[in-house]
């Protein structure tokens, strides 16, 4: 390809950038973010940018909140039940009817909550837990720590034939519903209908889901579901994670942290444990209220904003950044590890790519922030909320160049 | 008692009052903390008041850490390493030499990691944890769960025979320091003593004494010990717990919640779980930032002061706080439950005494917070660095005029 050729693309694909987000429904949300122009953020997929809404509700919270109401909070500002109040603004992002998610401990944790209580729902004669073998590692360690406490052996599975694992002897399945490194979005609908014909259940993390696309809960009938919301759900550094665990197994959970905050009378001080109903017996110890309210209040910038829409941008985004790469980039200097169909693509571009870690050095130097996984990856996360079309071809344009540089 | 001589005793109780808060110390650090001259604060040891220098480190927290360098404060900002930062900001407190202490997760997670953690090096043979009867709940239901999980009989014995409860059978016992209910401090050196010549393990949980007195980790040889930083150490609404591993006993720390941030190499994204050394070894997911950073800020306030200076004021204040009720409120109308004994008394005093609920009301509505605990304990926490003498001469003075009122 001529410079000239590529010259004439760039004009092109630049006017087309500008056509996509003069169309787009939700441009106007990106005013509720706090961006600046020289950044390119293509991190929202670890790190969720800053609602602008956050700051001012945060200093609320500090200052007169704890500050002046102290402990009169617990109460008078809502938060001891911010963990189900902040579960149930999830729950339509992800599908989900109210009193069915809690927010609150980190991923890992409601891993181990999850993988447990479904242990104990499947019964004595189910030997196996599942788990998809490209997994987020942390999943993986849970799991077979939760094996370990429970006695059953652990199983990885390719998540391409997992369908194939589930059998008689199988507990759970812990599924990805999106892989971490390549952006692959598996099959939560048949993986699901697959589990319960085996009789067995599903656990599915949705960190790379929850707020990306429809995920339908409720709909395919998931059983217990965990997610994070620091990433496309912008709920800050570590906010608190959330667990589902479906309506009609609710009675039945049976947490391995059974701790206060999930009793049915916690300020009766008993000794005797006794559970509550609903998404609170998800619950275990005293809330991190800071992280728990910055949360809920990044949570309003979905009002109004239906999910289906959030994923048609998304395919259009991860769309239109592969268009820019092959049209850019030098042929054979880097090669998507993402799918191209669109069911089986989740909100980002996996790049596999010689020299990945050097290349997101130059690219953040250079204001387009992606981040780099082991070995040889550049990961580029799209947020419908805030990403532009122009941002996007800004971001092939510079990575064609930097590896252009770099060979 | 007459009017008069009532009189007498205020004038004279309220000038030693004065002359104390002349003498004390620690006076200067009450302009530390946001209060107001209307309220006497005697909650803080369920909810610590505000240090004055959180809220602008809030601020930065979120609108520049978050908002600007956004994922790159994971290094930049130093997020990552918070957790055993924080960790190293609490353990001169408790009396742990660096590298022991680790903060994340609340204590309900922290005693499970904690008394699995146990069970573990204590080996096979021993089937037994004991727990102390009169435990705050959560750490009897956590135990409960951590031996159900391990196969251990759970023994619930009476602290003040703790001792007597422990014997070859014995693999952990988690004993409270200061009973959140009747504010009784248990023995710490004795019965670490007791539970090694047992041949068992000891775990403590702090929550009410760390902040408050000397406790002395290392000098006494505890195993591990677990603690929440709301209450004396000023952390914030539900900020993060923290866990101690003496150092000798680390290597062997096989915890039940194995997450990626305890992995020798976290970014390696190995699917082989293989535990990093030290304190670090007792993270389990991605920590709650907002929440560790508002902590981090608090911890300030303890620069320079000497924890034995802590405890003398807080038993002046108790002391105190006793004589004033025993001038001013009616025989017979409340009995302390605290021990008059220094040696057995926190940093709390907690009255009995009829329609406690009630009277916890009309006090938090004249401007006395302490709190209520079921069934009939007015609980009234004393916090050196911010609550002054005439703070408390003024509490046991309206506490007099509500009882009178009442009755």
């Amino acid at each position: 390809m001529s410079d000239l050729s590529l010259g004439s693309d760039r004009g092109a694909l630049r006017e087309k950038a500008r056509k996509l987000d003069e169309a787009d429904p939700l441009s106007a949300k990106r005013a509720e973010f706090v961006l600046d122009d020289d950044t390119v953020y293509l991190d929202g997929n670890s790190l969720g940018a800053l609602p602008a809404v956050v700051p001012g509700r945060m200093a609320d919270v500090v200052a007169r909140q704890w500050g002046r109401l102290r402990i009169r909070s617990w109460t008078e500002s809502g938060w001891w039940t911010a963990p189900e109040r902040v579960g149930d603004r999830i729950a339509p992002l992800v599908g989900a009817a109210p009193g069915q998610v809690v927010a609150g401990d980190s991923t890992s944790v409601n891993v181990f909550k999850a993988l447990v209580g479904a242990v104990r729902m499947a019964g004595e004669g189910r030997d196996e837990i599942v788990v998809d073998a490209t997994t987020f590692p942390t999943d993986g360690y849970i799991a077979e720590s939760a094996a370990r406490l429970t006695g059953r052996r652990l199983v990885a599975a390719d998540p391409a034939g997992i369908v194939d694992a589930l059998g008689p002897r199988t507990a759970v399945a812990l599924v990805n519903h999106v892989d971490y490194r390549s952006g692959r979005l598996h099959d939560l609908p048949g993986v699901t209908a697959a589990a319960h014909e085996a009789g067995a259940l599903v656990v599915w993390d949705l960190c790379h889901s929850a707020g990306a696309l429809p995920v339908g809960l409720d709909e395919h009938g998931v059983d217990l579901a965990v997610g994070c919301t620091y990433k496309y759900l912008n709920g800050g550094p570590g906010s608190p994670a959330f667990l589902y665990v479906r309506r009609d197994l609710q009675s039945r959970f049976d947490s391995p942290l059974p701790g206060w905050n999930s009793h049915r009378d916690p300020f009766g001080m008993s000794g005797r444990y006794e559970p509550a109903d609903g998404a609170v017996r998800g619950r275990v110890g005293t809330p991190d209220i800071l992280s728990m309210l910055a949360l809920e209040a990044a949570l309003e910038v979905w009002d109004g904003v239906p999910i289906e829409a959030v994923r048609d941008k998304s395919l259009a985004l991860t769309d239109f950044f592969l268009e820019c790469v092959a049209a850019y980039v030098r042929p054979g200097r880097v090669e998507s590890i993402t799918p191209a169909r669109h069911g089986e693509r989740g909100s980002q571009v996996a790049l596999r790519c010689a020299g990945a870690g050097a290349v997101m050095e130059t690219l953040i130097a250079r204001g387009v922030v992606g981040d780099f996984r082991h070995p040889d990856v550049l990961r580029f996360g799209f947020t419908p909320l805030y990403v532009s079309f122009a941002d996007t071809e800004r971001a092939a344009r510079v990575l064609a160049e930097v590896v252009a540089a770099g060979t």
